[in-house]
């Protein structure tokens, strides 16, 4: 088999496992949180850097398809945080700088802090109200968090950086998106009619 | 005098003479369309490419601080497009292709185009609803619009390229800008209210 | 099991089909395109719109830590395209207008046109020099391409819209990635040293 | 006179004025450092937030126009910042914390720092190794430096927040541009050569 179906089923095996050992209390207090800034028009703002910001703008896209009011930190038209908007920070090691700087001025704001990181007792854990940990490396290659070690074992991944957080973190924001649209009743059909156009129309 | 100073000058002069020599019916019937647009919460999309499309950002950060519910195309959480929703398209040439499509598209959806370019009979101003003509060349050096070569004479302009209607056409947004302030009644400390704060705040 | 779970494992197994059932010369092709891209340094242009863009963008990362002369369509310094550049350009259903635009137009400039879609017989396949189908549905709800059929059968998907395809393509993707570091020789540490440093120190 | 006109015309002047007074010997260090970047192919890299970092790409883009090689922080495809780097800082107030985390991160990495803002005394005039003063108010309403004050005397300025200082910005580094072209011999023509085209050709 090439390395490159090889990597594929690597990245589908991690994501397969971590589906199973995701702590359910996490995601459901992820759920509440979101169910809850959608009935009370709260902003959500998604923040993050390099390969991370770009699943958490893959998400942003969904929440928007699903009607809520969500922004993407360093776009044009992104607002200012208030108390009870939620920031949701994407970093697998938890100690990317420029989130971490966003995360802590949006605490001050009186904002709840949502954590996507590998690591428990990172800086960005640390200064989160909620925590839910996705496994996968860091950009520190050979340093692996808890539940990584448990699905890879002494096994060493094909999937350089941060590629398994990464690609792990996008099917589980798409999980949220599916359990999203059942609680909230929203079908795909729904959905498509709140999907950009001019981009896409001859 | 430096060169640096004298195409200052150049600039600042290009954009006097411009606020003299701007069409008053062109102009209010776009201010009236925003004001429309804010009274009756329709979404205004800006399209455009290139340094137009950072001079047309500039301006949504604005209107978002004005409270309009504003978006720019190709972001994560750019909306459809709908009937009576309103396009501000800027294209200094009038003919870049992916602001002709967008268009194009956004005026098969029922929404009202508004033409900011140099060019009266370009294909974009062709296909608006509303055009605002702001002088200045093209891509294609020597080529200028009427207005320009009233302006420049048979002076050639130190400035390259589309750099006249681009440093123009940003005044011009911000004298936009002012005057909303005052038909809507907004002050500046409203409009700092509205500003961004987590990448600003230690 | 939850929704979420379902999902991820939804997603996962369609991942893993997937890499059976690729086109060993689609592959092929691609990756030898990609290598004397990386010889000759020629410049590789991402163009896509949506999600795909995001994925498309993943990719263009992690090009650029393997020191391609990568660039993504509509970002501040994309250079012109010329004779012999590579455009990758990434459309599930193969008919999003812009995307299409952008791949004629760098047809006409001599660039080799490579589509990512999930549509053999689509406008953009069509008009592309090599294609590479990854399957998943459209945004059309029900509609699915041959490929999509034979992992799906008459099983329904949780995932909504394109999104099969979406974090198909992003395991497609990293999967090349790894290939290009075994071909190229590049070491995860080697990666690492050209990743972007500024936004995650402290 | 409409207050659109007004506003233009304000603007203009203010720009006409600091043609006038911006210091000789912070225009000449940053033009050598800027040409010394070039010769040497040492890259630059772009930072700001909300409208600064508007008009610091508009400059980016024409930096690359000049064949530098320039980057924009929070881009896909920005590399890492190494020793003799030259980092660009766009900030009216000084005080962007995000910008202030990432000028400091490059500071570290032996970068060379240029601060474009309206405080001398500010946070980041403070780490930067040099200092090009702008004048213009800040977020802060009714807070002004010192040129500033000397152009606008007691007078308040229609353009709100930092307007005044953004426009100015986008003037002097199309002055700086139109003096690179002469100091590197390159005509409009060569410009227009290295022009983005894909999104632009029919």
């Amino acid at each position: 088999m090439t390395i490159l179906r090889q990597t594929m089923k690597e990245i589908a095996k991690f994501i397969e496992r971590t589906a199973d050992i995701l702590d359910e209390s996490q995601i459901s207090d992820f759920l509440n949180i979101l169910v809850n800034a959608n009935k009370n028009r709260n902003k959500i703002l998604i923040v993050g850097a390099g390969r991370s910001a770009l699943v958490g703008k893959a998400f942003a896209m969904r929440l928007m398809h699903l009607d809520f009011d969500v922004y993407v930190m360093g776009e044009t038209i992104t607002p200012p945080v208030r108390k009870d908007d939620v920031i949701i920070a994407v970093s697998g090691s938890g100690r990317t700088q420029i989130v971490l700087t966003a995360a802590s001025a949006a605490r001050k704001m009186g904002a709840h802090i949502i954590a996507i990181t590998s690591f428990r007792d990172s800086p960005l854990a640390r200064i989160s109200d909620h925590v839910v940990i996705i496994p996968g490396r860091t950009k520190i290659a050979r340093e692996a968090d808890y539940f990584t070690r448990q699905i890879l074992g002494i096994y060493e991944p094909l999937a350089p950086l941060g590629t398994l957080f990464e690609d792990t973190t996008m099917a589980f924001f798409d999980g949220v998106i599916v359990t999203l649209m059942k609680k909230l009743n929203i079908t795909e059909e729904d959905m498509k009619n709140r999907h950009a156009n001019v981009e896409y129309i001859g």
